[in-house]
């Protein structure tokens, strides 16, 4: 793909592979790690090992950890009752930012894409249903994203709950704050009435 | 800055540091190289290692190169009396790809830029003159870039040359192929305007 010495080349290969990253951006990268300090290119190579040699996934939420259990669900001041379903462990890390949730949570590992060959089978549902059985929980909170695949995957799970008589909630959809009624897409809009609030 | 894992987080610092990849782009990386298999991080790790340990300087025209001369350097079928000055090693990528030039190349690592403390000295404008001297070089094009800095750069080499009596010349800047004029600024159509060519 590239002109230059072959060393290059190979790291702009490995790097086009990473997402968002195109062909250029890997080039400019590959170029940007022969300007890097040696420590600093080693400290690089070191944490891309690093995080496949320490992580693994939690036996209980799935989410990745370096600890089994990992710290949230080791974690004995959260509310054991409250139980928040989310598709990745970017999804946690973007929930926890908020500092508002203090449940724990369940990470499926995707959602569900036909398409792509993605069933239950490949989600972790197995393990999520076995934590629901016999438990404290008393409410699911479902943050599948808010697009086709987190859809039917809340909808799907939403069915494998209800018969537990656990209270299933979905994350509200809506106008993002800080953003303009203008721009908004008309579903979202209709999910904005629909969800309105007495206040 | 990331709420993960240790292993994960430091990765992402890692990454932000790289140009253009921003603290979400980070954080999304590092959960990528999570999901990679075995095999796919560590050939990662080692093409950052590898770029580190195998490339170097052409002695002769200042390019990253694996060899000493580079490639380019050492092809004899290349117009030895044609020499373009460029400021970065992915511009010497850029024009090769064009197919379209046969000389060789002399790679400034930079351009002069005095509020960021890069004068002549920081740049490898000793080993361009050397180059210079009692060559067969006949022509000089300056290809460093189209910005405040590369001009500056340019207007400083072309100073130095013109004594040597070799021919100085400057890319051409103008619009760009496939775009619309309605959309170039005034400068550059100022430009394309003042390097307009007989047909």
């Amino acid at each position: 793909m590239m002109l230059g010495p072959p060393s290059l080349t190979r790291l702009a290969e490995c790097l086009v592979r990473l997402p968002g990253i195109g062909k250029k951006t890997a080039e400019r990268l590959a170029l940007y790690v022969f300007k890097m300090s040696e420590e600093e290119a080693t400290a690089l190579a070191e944490a891309v090992v690093d995080v496949k040699r320490r992580t693994r996934l939690c036996s209980v939420c799935c989410n990745v950890t370096e600890e089994d259990p990992c710290p949230i669900c080791a974690d004995d001041t959260r509310d054991a009752s409250l139980l928040c379903v989310v598709e990745q462990p970017g999804d946690v890390i973007a929930l926890e930012r908020t500092g508002q949730f203090k449940g724990r949570y369940h990470v499926l590992q995707g959602a569900l894409s036909p398409l792509d060959g993605v069933g239950p089978e490949q989600l972790r549902v197995t393990e999520f249903m076995s934590r629901l059985k016999g438990s404290e929980i008393a409410e699911v909170v479902l943050a599948t994203n808010p697009n086709v695949e987190g859809e039917a995957t809340a909808l799907y799970l939403m069915k494998l709950i209800k018969p537990l008589g656990i209270m299933v909630t979905r994350i509200a959809r809506g106008i993002p704050v800080g953003s303009d009624l203008d721009f908004a897409d008309e579903v979202t809009l209709a999910r904005a009435l629909e969800g309105r609030q007495k206040v």
